[in-house]
């Protein structure tokens, strides 16, 4: 193998703990020695694809053309969910199609997706671990130079499944914009789906209204449009850009995504304006 | 290096925040750079052999020949034990002589063992760290082509530590075995040392009564020997082949261990029949 | 790249969950495909700099000249901290200039430092994450061989800042010696900051007496200077020799931290006799 061989990504549920994330790579290098193996996050938490879907889509600008990405979060395992490739951008995606590459789809520019499905079927279901025994192959194959057309018949990537949190909802005319929770980070900011390029358009609204749903859990919050932390007031909530490439809603020292009842696949809505807000 | 030099594989107690199985890939690489090193797991329980015999039997077959597995795991550090690299379908395992290695001992085929003891002597013992200073430049030279020989003198392999979990217990004729907990995974689900192809066995026993010792802790158990969880009737316990080679104990959307009373080294019997269950 | 090219340590506060230290790696393979990334730990408590500065030290000496360490440990981010690489040893340590190094400074041998901040100012501020976007770009060009004269300035050496905790205080005629308490491993142990050569000195003053500040919290205590573990009876504590390169203050089957209300960046003072100690 060249050394300009691509990487392999993981990005699972698994934990560190026990050995699944090992045996895929043992799974991987027995068929590429030598293959760079980089762990994106092993710590999604479970069956979390939104946050998947963040960790992929913020991560995969970082790396290199070629590079396949193979991520294994995955409720329907045992179901008929498909197993997709979705080239993108030069680089390869393999994930169950669950939305997990949803903010993939939703990134501008072409996509291309093989359904590989026929492979997991060909594993079996009894005691097999689809991660190693069918995702990891494919990966090596994949990253050792084998087309996608070679392990199945191409599909239309607008085919794949979407969920409601892949791209906001603009509503231009009222000022509104539907937008959603992608994760918490350990710092307690709440990454949304907003794009960071999404943040001058917001600015000029002046400040925002945040509401989210369900709304007994979280009263209307004034969200103030700022270009870093140190501009927000003590406690005050603003939006601003983050290094994921997606807005985030932070607090000056506090935990914003506790103070505000914020958390993964939350609904937001922002609106220009703050009539709707109580007196504090 | 050839790209295709064996990869070293790191299964230890040490956790992963201090940067004590860094420094063992210090001493690997500062002796064979490029070497791919992968982490089995870092994260066994301290101390727990039974975990880290399971995750090294399992994990092993997912490596290609050649895969030199470096497991510390070592209560007895700074004791009389042994250090052994035991020759295993073409891997090589190092490992304290503490019984780690004993599931891959109780696996069917030839094994060859020697003795690398007098390595440990040379390195002194104090201030030392085994790992970093004794098992990483053994397993380098390993890796690099060293043969075990050359580094000790070969041992008869039936003279390796053996714990009671090594291997089930049978009594075919009273249709019972003794078997024991290796692991509890994330999910509740208590891994036995019951080989998967001991499911047709207990599948024809019928329905089986599971009992564990100390009896007093957890009642005798109605155990359904099944093909997948879906088979399960919601919050019932079952016996059926997981992904890491072994049977494992299991309910339908519950945490089958606590529920169960189980943890990992817990001595089990499984007997053909119901008739010491009592009445729910 | 040869397969002799050096290994780019990461060391960071960022944690395992979230997709920070993938991305460096994405940034540095996508500059230096096949470069050998080993994780010496991502996590050191947030900002804890006593903590990382010891798990560099402690660490660095198990790898091989040519090494990079790519440190990332930065309550100053934001500010006007430097960046800097140190040569010290054969080998290249970036990090911010916040103390980090302190224990590498005051190792003996002589020391280089350049001032790479100017690749930070021209990464702008906003939304940039500095160990992605700023550190792992010249860890790439150091680790290919780009001297650091080519990436900044020197600067003196002795101009980089140094932590109260980056050396002990000799007080040799009175027989006393101001130390620091650098971190508390998983088992309890404090790991100070004397060297383990200090050893034989505190040795042959005899039983040692303890104190820590602020007093008020931890009464002065007996410490054993010992050469094991097994030298001390139950409960005791004793300073010995660990194996990261520094006195430890540890009990025999006890959590001494705990016990004995240390914490890092805590001072300590160690004096000959005991004549401070209250009647138990």
């Amino acid at each position: 193998m060249p050394a300009s061989a691509p990487a392999i990504c993981l990005l699972t549920d698994f934990g560190q703990a026990d050995p699944y994330a090992a045996q895929m790579k043992g799974a991987i290098l027995a068929r590429q020695p030598g293959a760079a193996i980089v762990d994106v996050s092993h710590e999604v938490p479970p069956f979390a694809l939104s946050t998947a879907a963040l960790f992929l889509d913020a991560s995969r600008g970082h790396f290199a053309p070629g590079t396949v990405f193979v991520c294994v979060v995955d409720p329907g395992v045992g179901t008929a969910r498909r197993i997709i490739a979705l080239i993108k951008d030069g680089q390869t995606i393999l994930a169950p199609d669950n939305g997990l590459a949803g903010l993939v789809l939703a990134a501008p520019g072409p996509a291309r997706a093989h359904d590989l499905s026929a492979h997991a079927e060909a594993a079996g279901v009894s005691a097999t671990f689809h991660g190693r025994d069918v995702f990891a192959p494919l990966a090596a194959a994949l990253a050792s130079g084998t087309s996608p057309a070679e392990l199945g018949p191409e599909v239309d990537a607008q085919s794949l499944k979407r969920l409601p949190w892949a791209a906001p909802q603009w509503e231009r005319a009222a000022r509104r914009v539907r937008a959603a929770v992608l994760h918490v980070d350990r710092f307690g900011n709440a990454i949304t789906n907003l794009p960071v390029d999404a943040l001058d358009t917001l600015a000029a609204w002046g400040d925002l209204t945040l509401t989210s749903s369900p709304e007994a859990d979280a009263p209307a919050t004034l969200l103030a449009v700022v270009r870093s932390y140190a501009a927000l007031p003590p406690r005050a909530a603003g939006l601003l850009a983050g290094s994921q490439g997606r807005l985030e809603i932070a607090m000056n020292q506090a935990h914003a995504a506790r103070a505000l009842g914020l958390e993964p696949g939350r609904a937001l809505t922002l609106s220009a304006g703050t009539s709707g807000i109580a007196e504090a």
